[in-house]
């Protein structure tokens, strides 16, 4: 039954792949419109090859490095080829995922602006398989090498599902750079493309004259379509493969022979053909996602949402039913096995919890909801009022994420346990390749509002793509509250593998451990966790500062050395370039929080212990989540209250009401692009490294 | 022995009150001024006494119904009235001090102004005495009501400090009003006066034709002096009465009869005979502070607190000598007691790493250091880059004080157990009686400057008052970083006994009971505890809000309605009425943060119980740390960001610059002055609550 249920999931994940590249196929069948468009879109595309070439230059010799130090660990600790082996593929299938989803993306967003020429259905038709192309590539090639490295590894004697953590730890890394480089780097190129062309030069915001403009562009889908997709990938690969570690140690130990294989199996593999279904579920949902006028967009992506999750509950009751999971509630418990409805019923929690963030995130940061409103209106007094209340909203916007999540986790065990908690961040993270296209499917309709504003399509095209923009902004907010949940519910999974294996390990030397508040090292593990993600915050905020000196630098230069770039008058801006300096900068400034994150567990545990680096995570997770949660929703709230005042409200567009939003929305430009999505990856890369690390600490 | 000390400690904290109230008398004495100063001052004093009027109104109804609700619980679950009467005086002593502490206050600005027409050392000279009678009161008064009870409940079979707790519970509620409720109010009336005054009616700053500009200064010593006051009241005696309560626990068990008594009266008498020293040293270090040119004005007040230390350490070494206090290294240990050794340089530590963070946030804080005048440069770009890098300094500001109390942690945990932690804390605060006083002079200075003004004293007595005034401004952020780290200190000890005194119950019902991180409930507990600082700052900040506008509403009716007032022709501005107005406004508006506070633990501990109260309070601890030294610091740079182009850098005073930097200031007025130094409350009063209705809890 072990290899069937594997083959079985390998096959669904590949079909999933076929249906991405068939998609893919379909979009590039479609027109690319005038000439101009192309030029413009051409543009954008080298931009966003020449990021990827750059960003992967930097990342070969940093797999390379860790490569060699995995190979260099000893196989008894879980080191050693294959683990090594595991994290090459891990990083090279997020890589790929990322490129293939931008590569989709940068080409479909010319062909949306076309199709808008004809109808908003078109145009809705094609933003969204860009979408489902990025959702299915993550979600397909996520779980073709979850399970291929399950069947090569398989061995019933070790716990071989530790080796496989190399693929999430390959994912991690790679979703560092993709997450915290892509976010300095969207900010970079927007700030200081602002600076020199709109302030120093005074051309409009999106000429073509100005070189920034394109990677201002290619930020877009740097951060929010391989950033994000680099996101969740780490999240699905880590959701999975942790509860696979935690079911190996979950298996009733009154089981013996064929009992105990069986049972081992379903434990090992129900999160693995849970996803599989999940593939079927989203595959189902995007047929739903049909609109032809603007009041429909919405309710069709959300549905879109909802039939994959009506889809997965029915599935992974089938399949609850016919693998029949029954793990212990707790390691060594001596009760009987949780019943596998418990742990069914956790998958669906987790999932209608995933969905409920996203909808909480969509109240306080939606301009049509109070929150951002009220944030207009406070503008109204002047910078500072907006400020203090789009803060003040921020921190209000952490209750009720965080209560859902507290919820989950304490019906989750009390249902079935550590599997149950575990298994919910693999229910949330089910519908992945519906959940991710609904979001991809913002940069993708934000790009094509750009392209026809650059190039000067008639009103009612624009108006499409505007429709088509409000929209993409709404489940990009959506996306975003969906990433934190599930990043939180990932780190918590992983924490409790980390909590396990640690246990394991101190067992095996004979050594007390417990992660008890009483213990002097877990409490100052705790504070210094829990100021990690500020200090990265901080790190990463100013990072952007500096990425986009570097900025303005090379387009003074350009400005000045080309002649008749700046009047307009002939020459040709060199985007490339321009976009090269960006992503440099980016990746310089993303070194230092990158270090933080891997170094500061491996420390802790080298110089304090296993209990200290158990505080470490626990306090960098609430904070984490917290930090997360602020920093975007109050981004968020910025924005559309700035975009609520440019609708014509609270005196428009050029008010002194507008100028003190536009404030709020630059503060908010590094909290929700920056800082706070990358907070999602060091609460799981911590973890991560924490896990592989283990075997080394005091 | 036990009556001796205890009668010692009493003695000198009598002579401690003694000493404040002669320094009183001899402020007293001084010439108030001409009639004009007297004037202003005295709408500064009555306005004073209005806010604490309406503020003991409420408390008396809030602390009746407590004491009701106390006395109505058992006694042996240590609740009963005992516990009821120590609660009571706990609110008095801390009411009475503040009251105290903020009539001299309000008294010595005036007498600190006339000073300064003579000399900048006379001047000096008032505005410390006034800080050093605040000071002096809140140990003495700590010490009285400790030493009394202690006295009073003494019983050698009950654990009766468990009763003491009562007076610990009492300072915190009314800390809690002091200083949510003086945040609230002071930067209601200082912005909501800016509003109609400033905005509307275009008369300048601190015009006495303003309603709100006595509300504006009484503002400055409800927060600054009865708020910190308060504030530290609470910790001091936190920290005090929990090594108590765990000095109890950690008796060595081996020990019986004569030796045990002697042991137990050591452990539980140490902390406070070391505070009693600490008096003592915080009396000698006072007479170390004299300057006559502004030059030495910083040196002369850290000098003060740097021999009052030196004066701690050797005195506190004779204590340890011949108390020998000798606990058990952790609850139902077995190996031998720690030396005394070791919980003397625990003590020597906690002391040392509370000046260290004092230093530490005069670094991020202070105009002349690097982090304020980069947020200066900054602030050439326009108010958003100002506010990007004032948060990202307030963010990257938490990690040298997050290392130092983990590390005190760490070592003092390795040195001397539990215990160790615990009179870390009592060390950090033995010399609250001096550096109170340092803090509590900032504000006096604050306010004398102010009268000048208004005033229109010659340019030589503002140059004087304004030198004050910068020192002040440098003491008050070290106070700040001061009060943040003893409240987490405290927490923690605070914290420690929670755990012993859950132990204890659960043992005594037979339960096991763990707060490790393996168990969802205090998961479950920490995630929502890390939310807590998070909702309850943003309530904090939309409360100065609502506030600020009941107060716009005020001074326009008087401006409407008193006719010649807004012209200056006649007609007396109603000070009481408007600082009636802004004192209700914030007491109804602190009720919600302050039930916030009070009520979450005592509910999460009745439906989940004491492990998850445990994990709520460890949450709330390490993120309120991380939030209270973020939000203090952003501010304070911001702050003196804005001085530092004020004096004349970047452009100087009402350039563009300047403009920015006056944005961010005022971001920066609720995080510093309202929701950052209310979060030291909630840490501890969620803590001592819990500790109190433990037995309630499932």
């Amino acid at each position: 039954m072990y290899v069937f249920w594997n083959l079985l999931s390998f096959l669904i994940a590949g079909a999933g792949i076929a249906y991405a590249v068939h998609v893919f196929r379909q979009i590039m069948q479609r027109d690319q419109g005038d000439e101009k468009m192309q030029k413009i879109a051409k543009a954008v595309q080298d931009g966003g090859k020449a990021f990827l070439h750059a960003e992967y230059k930097v990342l070969a010799i940093f797999v390379a490095v860790v490569f060699v130090l995995l190979c260099l660990g000893k196989e008894e600790q879980y080191l050693g080829w294959k683990t090594a082996v595991a994290f090459l593929m891990g990083s090279t299938f997020s890589a790929g995922a990322g490129y293939f989803g931008m590569y989709c993306a940068t080409r479909a967003a010319v062909r949306t602006t076309q199709a808008a020429k004809t109808s908003l259905g078109a145009a809705l038709d094609i933003a969204f398989k860009s979408g489902t192309v990025m959702g299915m590539t993550v979600v397909g090639l996520g779980l073709i090498g979850i399970t291929l490295l399950m069947l090569v590894y398989h061995d019933e004697q070790t716990n071989f599902a530790n080796f496989v953590l190399g693929f999430s730890f390959g994912a991690s890394s790679i979703a560092l750079f993709a997450r915290v480089g892509g976010g300095i780097y969207t900010k970079a190129a927007d700030v200081g493309g602002d600076l020199v062309g709109k302030i120093e030069a005074g051309i409009p915001e999106d000429d073509p004259r100005n070189p920034a403009v394109i990677a201002d562009n290619v930020g877009d889908n740097v951060g929010d379509v391989a950033g994000m997709g680099a996101d969740l990938f780490e999240s699905y690969v880590g959701a999975i493969i942790s509860t696979a570690v935690i079911g190996w140690s979950l298996v009733p130990t009154t089981l013996t022979g064929d009992a105990h294989s069986s049972a081992m199996t379903s434990l090992l593999l129900y999160p693995v053909v849970l996803s599989a279904v999940g593939v079927i579920a989203s595959f189902l949902g995007t047929f739903r996602v049909k609109a032809d006028d603007e009041s429909k967009l919405s309710a069709a992506l959300f549905g879109g949402l909802i039939a994959a999750s009506v889809f997965l509950v029915i599935g992974g009751a089938l399949v609850t039913m016919i693998m029949q999971p029954q793990p212990l509630h707790d390691i060594g418990s001596t009760a009987a096995p949780v019943s596998h409805w418990m742990v069914y019923l956790s998958v669906v929690l987790g999932l209608a919890v995933g969905v409920a963030i996203g909808k909480v995130t969509e109240y306080y940061t939606s301009e049509k909801m109070a929150p951002a409103q009220m944030i207009a209106q406070q503008s109204q007094t002047g910078a500072a009022t907006n400020i203090i209340h789009g803060l003040a909203t921020g921190m209000a916007s952490t209750w009720i994420p965080t209560l859902l999540i507290a919820i989950a986790i304490y019906l989750c065990n009390e249902m079935a346990g550590m599997y149950g908690i575990c298994v919910a961040a693999v229910g949330m993270l089910s519908t992945l390749g519906i959940s991710l296209g609904v979001d991809a499917y913002g940069p993708v309709a934000d790009n094509a509002g750009g392209l026809a504003e650059m190039s000067h399509q008639p009103p009612e095209v624009r108006k499409r793509t505007d429709s088509l923009d409000a929209t993409g902004n709404t489940t990009a907010a959506i996306g975003k509250g969906f990433a934190i949940g599930s990043a939180a519910l990932t780190a918590l999974a992983l924490f409790s593998a980390y909590k396990v294996e640690a246990m394991k390990e101190a067992a095996k030397n004979s050594q007390a451990f417990s992660l008890s508040l009483d213990d002097a090292n877990v409490v100052m593990g705790l504070l210094i966790g829990a100021m990690l993600p500020f200090v990265f915050s901080a790190m990463a905020m100013r990072a952007v500062g500096k990425a986009a000196n570097a900025m303005v630098e090379e387009v003074r230069r350009q400005f000045r050395e080309i002649p008749g770039l700046k009047e307009g008058t002939g020459g040709e801006a060199d985007y490339a370039r321009c976009v090269a300096i960006s992503t440099q900068g980016a990746l310089r400034q993303m070194a230092a929080p990158g270090l933080l994150a891997v170094l500061a567990p491996i420390l802790m545990g080298m110089v304090f212990g296993k209990a200290a680096v158990g505080g470490l995570l626990g306090g960098a997770t609430v904070s984490g989540v917290m930090m997360a949660l602020f920093m975007a929703n109050a981004g968020g709230a910025w924005d559309n209250a700035k975009k609520y005042i440019e609708a014509g409200h609270l005196g428009g567009k050029g008010s002194e009401t507008h100028k003190a939003a536009v404030t709020g929305d630059t503060v908010g430009d590094p909290f929700k692009d920056t800082a706070g999505p990358s907070i999602n990856i060091l609460m799981k890369l911590m973890t991560i490294a924490s896990l592989i690390a283990l075997p080394l600490f005091a």
